[in-house]
Order: structure tokens, then sequence, then C-alpha cells
């Protein structure tokens, strides 16, 4: 089963024989508080930045955040995320993942975005389902499903699949085809729950084999509290790709998790001739070498000056 | 199913629910031309050393492999590889796996073998399968089952799945139980075969369903061609975890396989505490910095050298 999002003049396929696909996360204030002061101020150049870095790094889609953290976000973060969604089409031409969890926000973000987006998200809570579902329906928008609801996030996969195929049926209701329907199974961290990557494996397999949807993550919760973060992160997303995963919620910029998305496509058949893999090989090799130069040519630098000072 | 192999004190379990087992490889002068003269000429220094790094990085098993490119095997491997055993269970006490393609040679390696060791390997050929599977069954020993036959090694996941059926129930009617035969479906080059690891995947999670056997596999195959091999090759091992493969036959001392294999054991929950995994990271911070330290003194060093030639 097939998901397909678009901008203005690109479209975007999100399945099973195809190429992972890659949803940019940093346009996102969560945690940057530089970049939430500045989208306070209607500075949006950070934003521009980041989405060129991204796209530029390997991004097919991007995901555009503006939870600022304010007291009323219910009158601040519409028009916020609907400039930030603006100034992204400006500078670049790939699909939006519009990202909140206030409905204004997502209506003005749909009012703005081109072509056929991704509503981020939808939780299987009524209030949530009755208010974004019919949203999504309206602008012919995919969504994704996190498969929490009412009673929070489950420790059992059986019960965060249960509330995935509610969030399907409902949204089937509305007449959203369940193709257009993303299910992501929630990554627990793995160091307080045992086995929080296998279950996510295990639903995956079940979302894939019984409602033939495509599946998400936002993958470094499941890291939280453990040292490497980025080495458990990336295997995480390799092997959630291994079961079946078709996109993530990432960071393009991090290498571990691109060569883990790049090793999988070719271990999974899905790198044509292996070109994507080797041209990211080629690349590390050049930026390596200029880092290697940069970093003689600094060293050199501080060397003389510690000697002036010492 | 789980696989018990022994040492003289210690007892090894293969098992779906068990942390990973790492057989470890380097005990194998095929391309190591240093130790095949070495081992030729009687000198095993090299092999102790290699058996006691194999085990202080991790190694549960240590394959055993005598195979010196001379031209008459059949006279010399058996003593070969018999002396080889002796010495590394002199130096550590872990499970041994017997490998070599001349039945002899197994022969002699089961004699002096202590414990419960592993046959490393047969193959669904009718003359392998007469030939190796009676030594097994005689020693009471474990066998890994490689998916290949008369005909070649295929690119059809089936046919290799098909070859695993057969050697199992051949091993069966020898009196081995099916929990000692570990299936090694063949890794063959994504570079060249599209979709390898996905038909790997895809064998292992066969063989786990509907025989329930062990699996294993030697990783760097998958990689052959391609650049930076490490990457793959630890990707391929994680992504084959979570398809549900026990063991594998690789390099503890190689930096990537041991991460991918520690991470792989949080993530499916087989890590308790995840303490092998925050030791591994201690380890390698404590040995980044002595690094560190001795390259700064070596830099010093050359530095002055260079000056002094200059």
């Amino acid at each position: 089963m097939e998901t397909v999002v678009k901008s203005p003049t690109k479209t975007v396929v999100i399945g099973p024989d195809r190429p992972f696909v890659i949803i940019g996360e940093r346009i996102n204030p969560t945690g940057r508080k530089k970049l939430a002061a500045e989208m306070r101020e209607g500075d949006f150049s950070r934003v521009r930045k980041d989405a060129i870095a991204q796209v530029e790094a390997g991004a097919h889609i991007l995901d555009v955040n503006a939870g600022l953290g304010v007291a009323n976000p219910h009158e601040v973060e519409p028009q916020v995320l609907a400039e930030a969604i603006r100034v992204v089409q400006e500078v670049v031409d790939v699909p939006i993942s519009i990202d909140s969890s206030v409905v204004p926000a997502l209506k003005a973000g749909l009012e703005v975005a081109h072509g056929k987006p991704i509503v981020n998200s939808v939780t299987g809570e009524e209030e949530r389902l009755e208010s974004v579902l019919p949203l999504v329906a309206e602008h012919g928008a995919a969504v994704i499903a996190v498969c929490n609801d009412e009673s929070g996030i489950s420790y059992d996969p059986r019960v965060r699949f249960e509330v995935a195929k509610k969030i399907v049926a409902r949204a089937e209701s509305y007449g959203i085809p369940r193709q257009d329907v993303i299910i992501d199974p929630l990554a627990m961290p793995a160091g307080a729950v045992t086995g929080s990557g296998a279950h996510l494996f295990q639903i995956v397999r079940w979302v894939r084999d019984e409602l033939g949807c495509n599946t998400t993550c936002g993958a470094s919760n499941i890291s939280f509290g453990l040292p490497n973060r980025p080495a458990l992160n990336a295997h995480f997303v390799s092997m959630a790709i291994a079961a079946g995963m078709t996109c993530a919620i990432t960071n393009p910029l991090e290498e571990a998790i691109m060569t883990a998305i790049r090793a999988a496509d070719v271990l999974m058949g899905h790198d044509e001739n292996c070109m994507n893999w080797i041209m990211m090989q080629r690349q590390l090799a050049k930026a390596a070498e200029q880092k290697g130069e940069e970093g003689t040519a600094t060293g050199r630098r501080r060397g003389r000056r510690e000697r002036r000072t010492g």
C-alpha cells in the first residue's frame, strides 16, 4: 500500500517497495531556544536555512512545527505555523508535514500548505479523532496516527496496535482511505521498557500484514537515558526498516541515521545499483577531507596563540 | 528452540530469547598469510593471542579453521586443525566451532575438542550429508547447515530454505535433534544480488517460524565490492537480529559489529538493565582516552624526528 504526498511539483511515494522516506525533523522549536525566540519575533531566517540544509542532506518531506512553549498557543501558534510553512515553501519544493497538537494550527497550516501534505498527528483520543480527521478529509491530506489514546501510551504492543486499528477505521468513516493513514507505533525508551524495540518491530509487522498501512516513528526516544544515543537510534531505525517501517521523522543531518537508512535501502534492495550508498560515501569522504584541511589550519592557528599566551 | 554447546566448564545457550551469541572468526588463515605460514611451521603463538583477544572482546564461542591453502589438505589439515584446537583450549575456556571443508579434519577436530562443539559445516550436498552428519551424531555435536547443494547457491530464497529443510530432515534421520542444527541462510553480496539482505531476513523468519531452528551467518560477504563495508556489515547484522537471527560468525574486535550486536540486544530486550551496552560504552570511552594519550605521544615523537630530518 502506498501513501502519495505532494508539493506543487514533486510527488513523494511512501511504500514497502520504495526507498525509505525521510521526513526532516529540524524545523521544531522544542528544545531549540534560539529558534523559538526568533520565531516568536517573526525571524524565519533559521527556518529557511534548516529547510535548505535538510533537503540538501536528503530529506524528502519537511516536518514543520511551531510549538513555542507560550501560554496561549491557540492564539499564537496558528499564525506562526502558517508563516513557517509559507517560508519553507518559498525556499524548497518538497511536501510538508504539518506538526502540531493545536487543532487551529493544523487548520491554518492546511490552508497555506501547497500540494498534498501530511497532518502530524492524530491520536486515538475521541476529542482528537473528531476534531482532526474532518480537517484531514476536507483537505485530502495524509495523516500520521499515533498509537495512544485517553488511557495514555500502553506498554503492551497489542493495545497500541488496537489503537492503530481504531484510528484507521475512524479515518475510513470520514472518507480518508487507509493508504493515507501512516501509523506511528510509538518508540518507548529501551532503558525503561525492556524490549521496546522488539515491541515496535512487532507492531510494524502487524500493521503491514493486517492493515497494509505505512509506518513511521520518531526514533530518538528509544535511546532516552542511555549512553551513545546516535548508535542506538541508528540501529533502531535500520532494524525497524527490516521489520517493514517505510518512513521516519528524523534528522538527515545526523550521519549515523543517514548511514543506517542508506545501508538499510541497500540491504532491502531499494537502492538501485547501490547508487545512493556509493554517492553518500563519496560525499562523506569529501567532507572528511575538507574538515581535515580546516582542522589542520585551525590547529595551527590555535597552536600559535597558545605559544604566545603560554 | 535452544542450541546448547559446551566447553569443559562453560555452557553457551543460543536461542531467540537470549543475548546474541558471537562466534569469533579470527582463527582462520584464509587471507592471513602470516598466520598461515606460522601454522604450517607449527607456530601457534598468534592463534593463542587471537583466542584470548576474542574472548576478552566478547566472543562466546571460537571458530577454529586451519585451511592453509596447501596442495594436500587431506594430509595436512587434520593434524594442524587438531593442534590449533588443543592450543585454543589451553588458553581459553569457551566452546569450539570446528571449521573445515575437509571431512578428516572435522573428525580430527571432534576427537580433541572438549565439551560439546559445533561442526562448521555441512551443506545440502549428498556426499557432505552422508560423510559429515554421522560424525556429528557420533560425537553428539551441534552442526551449522549451509543452504547450498550440488546446484550451487540459489539466488531464490525459497530454494535456499528448501535446502535448510532437507538438511534438518536428514540430520534427524541420523538422530541429531533439530535444535542442534543451526541454519546459515547464506549472505550474498548486496551489490551483485539486489535485495539479498531482505532475502536472508526472509529465510531467517521462515526457519524460525517453520523449523524453529537457530540461524547464523558470516556477515561480511553481504558488502563485497561496496564502499564502507563495516557500516553495511553492522547494519546487516542488527537487521538480521531484528528478523530473528540468534548467532553469527564474526569478528568481535571490530567495533562497528560489536556496537550493532550490543545495540540489537538492547533493542530486542536481551540485555538486562542495558548493562552490556553501558559497559561497552565505558570501555570504548576508556580506550579512546588511552589512544588519545598515545596518539599525542607518538605525534610528538614523530614531529621531532621530522624536524631533525627535514
